[in-house]
């Protein structure tokens, strides 16, 4: 099952393109293709970047050198996008331009809506002005990232880290595959586990005169509190009745020695 | 509104550090400043950093120099969580450590339960490894960035960027405040400015002769069906009905001059 989902999850990720217009650092194209490997997505196109191949990007690159050596470099926009189903431009929000806008949560949905049979571009644009109004007119939607108002602008590499993060989060969350709460190695443990719990942990600071036998409500009442809601799993029930164990044991052979 | 609202995030936002342990380039100490402040966060907590006060750091964190110059500088994790409510250690995942973790939207929760009223950590360790087992364990949840598990190592600032979106996210999710569909800065059009629309073309494809008017409805259904779903504004109504005017408009004045 896992390995199904997984090979689902890699062809959808391996039709979402990665267009990169005009860079300037090279060093922001290798951090971009670690980012691109490190989510799942393998298709990275240069329109025009100033300085590529460079020794800058493999070093940034990290171990997605690969990433780099498949790239296409292509000479116009409309060249790195003509066959895309979706094309999605990243844009920093303008107040000057009410451009509509979604967010990276919303554009992965636009994308993978089209990618169990078609591929999809996400666009970004120059490090210091971002993508043209010419180039955003190409895009079938505009991506927003909700920044900060008073310093709004992500680095280009950071920008796309959240977008193919935000298409492999939304993947697993369409597959239930997301780790969306606390889980543990061991089976939980179920309310009788925790009854028999209770009931040894009631008998035991009872023994050492911690609960007054008249009166335990309020404190076992606090205990359980606790208990109830810390996601207890089988070992975690073991180790606490471990512990109470050691203590009656200690306390009986105490009585006895004083006895 | 809008402003109570601001306040309100970049107040929860303020109570949340970042801590990172033992960074050992300089730059990426600068690059998480950067991606703390697109984000709205300002606290920031360095364990015994490698080199700090840095000129690289400055460089690669842009505009946000002010969080470095406000960063704390600390000699052990102990001091930099240990007044928090609630600590998040970020961990690749490890097959041979089973160990609970949460992704970053089920942390970005825990983080927000608690940011009301209490100070929570999001802590980062070495490029290199990670953070410890000791460090690991004063952390009440790990969080997992869900990763391509053939190339899992996140850059550090990556890994930072996406945790601070997240939280940012998760803010405005809770506020009713996210652009997660298309929106224009028009108003939406409604149902009878479409029908208006849906007559006028019917109207002017039959003058046009483009519309047999014995059998108009599968294309009008076709053309229903795509203005329907593109969710126009008023403006692109009168857009679309300026230019069925400006043929009817034509096709009438050719017919003058014919007659």
């Amino acid at each position: 099952m896992s390995a199904k989902h997984d090979d689902d999850l890699n062809t959808r990720l391996s039709r979402v393109r990665v267009v990169l217009v005009n860079t300037s650092h090279p060093g922001n194209i290798g951090a971009v293709a670690r980012a691109m490997k490190n989510m799942g997505l393998n298709q990275l196109v240069l329109v025009n970047p100033a300085e590529f191949p460079s020794g800058e990007a493999r070093a940034r690159a990290s171990g997605a050198t690969d990433i780099l050596e498949q790239a296409r470099v292509v000479t116009s926009l409309d060249a790195a996008v003509a066959d895309c189903a979706v094309v999605l431009g990243a844009s920093a929000r303008l107040r000057s331009i009410p451009w509509p806008g979604l967010d990276p949560r919303a554009a992965a949905d636009k994308v993978l809506a089209v990618v169990e049979s078609a591929d999809a571009a996400l666009v970004l644009g120059r490090e210091n002005n971002g993508l043209s109004n010419a180039e955003l007119d190409r895009c079938n939607y505009l991506v927003h990232i909700p920044a900060n108002p008073e310093y709004s602008s992500l680095n280009i590499a950071a920008a796309a880290q959240v977008l193919v993060y935000e298409l492999r989060m939304s993947l697993l969350e369409q597959q239930g595959r997301r780790d969306n709460r606390f889980h543990s190695d061991q089976p939980r443990a179920t309310a009788g586990d925790l009854e028999r719990l209770y009931d040894h942990l009631q008998q035991t600071l009872t023994e050492l005169e911690f609960l007054k036998p008249s009166a335990p409500r309020q404190i076992m009442r606090r205990l359980r509190r606790l208990y109830g809601r810390a996601e207890l799993d089988r070992m975690e029930i073991n180790i606490l009745r471990g512990i109470l164990s050691a203590i009656r044991e200690k306390l009986g052979r105490t009585k006895t020695e004083q006895s």
